[in-house]
This record gives structure tokens, C-alpha cells and sequence, in this order.
């Protein structure tokens, strides 16, 4: 099986299977149905069947999956059992959160830099990290072997950070800035912004609001 | 202009240039150029001048758009410039940065209630907000007014409490919940999902790397 045969949708749910996985390890099942597998991820038991056969045969027709062994394999096809070395740029509110996620050292992703460019925040520690001057990004990125760039800037310097990243060398960014990065095809590019659902959501109430607005006044003009 | 018609990724775009006009505005400019705009929201200035054009004319020829009256134009549009009643689910991590995260605030999104169904956490109180037990949700949302229903719950809670909230007659729904939800459709749904863009970011390195791998095999073999 080739992995860039695999479509993002696809890894989504495999994402998603493994979130309820952990759940399932946690209360101690040994053994799950797909089935069951599909009704807590929220898709058919079809899917599940057809996104699992992508890689080989875990299943056993009647007995269900073995919980642990299919969440290791899902967790080793997603380059989840193994740690990715991240700098982090931008040491303010989204910076701050990132930094101190729990799930997210859990998940492998070991923020081994941070940068800013602020001179109040440089040289200050976050645990045995010392936020750093953003000139030194490049250099420190290279001599570190950094994986993975994490943006949390300002919109405006997002551009400029992620260009720094790539000339860097990183192999993916993480883009937490309210806006749209431009990188190179063979950079994966993640991005997760709260802001822009959150206004995109405000407008879609608003929208509606409207609408049930002009029904209400059609109605009364009848 | 029939704010339903406006797509999606316009109003992203659009959720993009508030952004930008809130830097130049803090910068104290007053006007800007559609070149400008573009630049730092990181389009073409075509598009901008075709984003805008949706809402009547703001800009003058050759000298550009009035910063603060395009800001107050777009963020009432989006629905910026009034209050939605919010009740949080899941008085977690997620919940409790999601609480203390001025901007979510700033940006007219009220939590009005707070609910979780641990034992331990109910009747804590966050600022002036006790943490009331899930069970109370419908008849608190509906007293309350709430307008949007935000899930920070576990993947296996989210569905049910999503469906309390629609039964409760909340307009909207924010997921943080790494879990695909189902909702009537007059329901606005929007997902923020950090873990499930992390995995996948993973996952497409861990491809890659197999890819160079690969190359690098066959130059050997050759």
C-alpha cells in the first residue's frame, strides 16, 4: 500500500478511529466490532471496513479488532509513534496555550525552539526553553534538525516566518495565524484557525437571523 | 445583496481582511489601497476589489478605502459588532483556554453558561460562571437564550450533547471535539480541530519521508 495513495479524508477518519481507540484502551476492551468502531467515530460500518482494508487485514470476521494492535498500527501508518522535533514562533496567547497542551507533547510533537521577535519576551524561559531572537531562526532550525514550524504570529508576519521556515528546511508548518500561507508543494501545510470559524459561524447566525427576519415580514404583510 | 449568496470563502477572505484592517488601524492609518489589502491578506487585489464590490461601493478611486468605516462595514456584515450568547460543554483543558482567551471575547462571543458532567467540576466557578451539571443543559439554554453551543467535550460525548443543545434550540454549534458531528441542517456547524490537523500533518510527513526513502533506493540500486 502506498501512503500517498491515501486521501486526506481518509486520514482524517483513521485520525478519528484512533481517538476512539484510545478511548476504548482506556476502559480496557480488548476487542472492538466495526460496527461499534464506526457508531462511536460517527461513520458506517462500511467505511470503517474499507478505510482499515487499506492496510492489510486486521479484523477477524465475528471476533471484531484487537483494540491495542489496531490502534498501534493506526498510530505507526500516522507517524504517530514517534516524536517530531517543532519550533514554535510567535511566544504570545496561541503560543503560550500550544506551548503548555498537554496533548501535544503526548502526541509526539516536541516543541525544541521558540522565537520571537519581541524583545520584552527574548531570553525569557518557557521550562528549559529560552525564547529566542527571530534572526536566529534559520541557523538554530538547520542546527537543530527541526521537523515541523509552528506559526503563531500576527497575521502580518506569518508570510515572512513561514518563507524563514522553509529556506530552513522544515518538512511541514503548522499555521495557527489568521491567514492563507503560500509554501512550496513539497511543504505539508496544516493550518487551524479559531478566528476565522468563529467569524465564518457569527456571519452564518447573521445570515439567518436575516432571513427569519424577512419571513417573519412577509407574513405579516399577508 | 443577499447575505446567503455570499460564499464561504469570501467570507473567510473577508473574516482575513478584518484582520489586517485591525493592524493598519492600530497603526493608525486611515486609508488603504486594494493593492495593499491584498498584500497583506495575501491575495490579488482583483479579488479584493470583487469581495468588497459585494457590499456597495466602499473605495475611491485612487485613493483607496477608508480603514475604520470599511472595518465597521465588514464587521457588521459578519456580525462582529453585537454580543451571541455562548454556553461552553466540557469544563476542560480545551474549555477552560477557550474561557480565558481574551479574543474569543473580544470578538462579541459571550459565555453565558458553563456545564460538565464530573462530579468534581460542578459547582466550581470560573470568573462570575458556576459550572452547572449537564443534565440542566436544555432548561438553561433555553432560559438563557443561548445562541451557540460550543462542544469541548471528549470525541465520545460530543454527538449527545450536540443533540441536547439542537433539542435545547441553539442557532449554532462550535466543535472542538475530534469528531465528525451530525446535525439538522439549518443548524450552523463549524469544527476547529487541532489534533485531527496534527495527525494529519504527521501522517503526510511520515509519507514523505518514505518517499525520499524510496528515491533514494532506487538511485543506489541504479
Amino acid at each position: 500500500m502506498k501512503l500517498s495513495r491515501i486521501s486526506d479524508s481518509t486520514v482524517r477518519r483513521l485520525s478519528s478511529y484512533c481517538r476512539v481507540l484510545e478511548e476504548l484502551d482506556r476502559e480496557g476492551r480488548r476487542m472492538v466490532s466495526s460496527k461499534r468502531l464506526a457508531e462511536r467515530g460517527g461513520v458506517s460500518s462500511a467505511q470503517v471496513r474499507k478505510d482499515l482494508s487499506y492496510f492489510g487485514s486486521f479484523g477477524r470476521r465475528g471476533l471484531g479488532y484487537n483494540v491495542p494492535r489496531l490502534l498501534e498500527e493506526i498510530r505507526s501508518i500516522m507517524g504517530l509513534n514517534r516524536t517530531w522535533r517543532c519550533a514554535l514562533v510567535g511566544a504570545g496567547h496561541i503560543g503560550s496555550a500550544l506551548f503548555s497542551y498537554h496533548d501535544f507533547r503526548r502526541r509526539g510533537f516536541d516543541v525544541v525552539a521558540i522565537f520571537d521577535n519581541a524583545e520584552a519576551v527574548v531570553g525569557q524561559k518557557w521550562e528549559d526553553c529560552e525564547i529566542q531572537n527571530v534572526k536566529k531562526l534559520v541557523p538554530e532550525i538547520r542546527r537543530l534538525g527541526v521537523d515541523i514550524g509552528i506559526v503563531a504570529t500576527p497575521a502580518r508576519a506569518a508570510q515572512e516566518v513561514a518563507d524563514l521556515m522553509v529556506e530552513a528546511g522544515v518538512s511541514g508548518i503548522l499555521n495557527f495565524a489568521p491567514r492563507k500561507l503560500e509554501v512550496p508543494k513539497e511543504i505539508s501545510l496544516r493550518n487551524v484557525n479559531m478566528t476565522i470559524e468563529l467569524e465564518s459561524l457569527s456571519f452564518a447566525l447573521r445570515a439567518s437571523e436575516t432571513r427569519s427576519r424577512k419571513k417573519r415580514a412577509v407574513s405579516v404583510d399577508e
